[in-house]
């Protein structure tokens, strides 16, 4: 079983609406305004490669909830921390990192907790705020639309598997939250971070609007002989995939590749092909 | 060194106002409330008892945070939930739990994440919105407040020391969200939640006022041997503890008892006999 499944398990409990998404939202100011929140856990063994220092640790921690906000087009406002700690010692360069990411995205680590435990475990939560009107989710893709990603999708994971040239985009990844913003006011229709890797997240999008993806034959891939593989399949990148009507497209100001198009439908073409629906998972035997 | 402790070390990169309180406070409607955060990591080896249910498990990992947001005034809007399980099927019954007792406070679940972990770790972040004028924290407490306590201070401790009769004191903490709010609209002029012990709080809430309390002779104990011990020295009741002038006092429309004093100075007395500052702690070898 993996997470996306477990997930599944319990939605029910949580609402069909509030599991899909990677914020919660809660809205402000009569409506006026949402709050977007979201939590992630990230632990040694699993999360972080062998080589990072801690301050990237902490720098990641915080990067990955704040990727989620910045995937709604919002403001970070807040950052809480709780780490669980093998060596108290490490506290101080990982909270370095962690304020030091939220310090790049225009907001603070605001409070946290800390406990001891055998493996580091890094949890943290993210606060931001969006007019109603600019909120992007997964929902609200629309036949006829591009799609289109920012970022090196693919680097990250080529960092893991040894291009150094590739490791600072493992190691430190940077939540997009102004390019979100910029994204969100140009128009876009739906919009997600890419945590997982850009299949499994055009498959959630395609699941969570109830249309199809078709990509294009040309990628912007990463020069290496892996990239077609990285580009789709590879998890740990944060950078941010998005849906917009091709006369809002125009508007947008910030660099990003178109890499296909909604359709009717459901799931992800390229060309004659299906496009596999995985890419980073949890998983529990 | 301790959780306190190693606090200390991290204060300059947070904040010292910011690090003293249990919740994180920010401004919202142009500062005529305040929305305030909290996150509490708990992990099965040292946070949850033998025989506890996991269902239990999810209550009291809401619990513990909603007991902060309780501890401001303020009216809980929202929990998150991160799940590290070692065993997938645990999620459910974990939840069902946490849904319960964010429905006992008048709010829900609203999101998390969910990740494999060797050791069952739940971390839940809440969130609550109180009026500023309501807002209370472990500053502001004066010399003459009294000072009191909601809840049965020890039980928790007598429940994990054996005594069945407590068991669910232990298990099942019930955050004190609406008395908390009833306190604060009295006129509470300080408050906090009692998780590590009251002698351990009332010390952390003496550093923050820069006053000293004064208990009485007379405490509302357990009837019990060791009823003492558990009252100053026994974690894990998350019950409130506050200050009120007295003319204030009268107004409250809640059960709590008036343990003892502020006074000015520093530290803890009962009598001539200084209270020990200790209390449960997570302490690093």
């Amino acid at each position: 079983m993996n997470d996306r499944q477990l997930l599944g398990t319990i939605r029910d409990l949580i609402g069909h609406e509030e599991t899909a998404d990677d914020c919660a939202a809660f809205p402000l100011e009569n409506g006026r305004l949402i709050q977007v929140s979201t939590t992630d856990m990230l632990h040694e063994a699993t999360d972080f490669p062998q080589g990072m220092t801690e301050w990237q640790m902490g720098w990641m921690s915080a990067a990955v909830s704040l990727s989620d906000v910045a995937s709604c087009g919002a403001q970070p406002t807040q950052v809480l921390i709780a780490a669980g700690l093998d060596h108290p010692e490490r506290l101080r360069p990982i909270m370095e990192g962690a304020v030091a990411c939220a310090k790049a995205c225009g907001t603070k680590v605001a409070g946290g907790d800390i406990d001891s435990h055998p493996e580091l475990t890094i949890v943290t939560t993210a606060l931001g705020v969006v007019e109603r009107e600019y909120y992007c989710r997964r929902t609200g893709a629309r036949s006829g639309d591009l799609v289109c990603a920012t970022g090196r999708p693919g680097a990250a994971l080529a960092g893991l598997e040894g291009r150094q040239e590739y490791w600072e985009n493992l190691v430190m990844p940077k939540p997009q939250v102004f390019t979100g913003q910029r994204i969100a006011r140009a128009g876009a229709t739906a919009m997600m971070d890419v945590s997982d890797g850009i299949a499994v997240s055009l498959y959630d999008m395609s699941e969570a609007s109830g249309i199809g993806f078709v990509l294009r034959d040309q990628l912007p891939l990463l020069p290496i002989a892996e990239a077609e593989e990285y580009f789709l399949y590879g998890g740990g990148d944060y950078g941010l995939l998005f849906t917009i009507p091709r006369k809002k497209f125009v508007r947008l100001d910030v660099p990003v590749a178109v890499i296909g198009e909604v359709v009717e439908g459901t799931g992800v073409m390229r060309g004659d092909e299906t496009v596999e629906n995985r890419g980073y998972a949890h998983v529990w035997s």
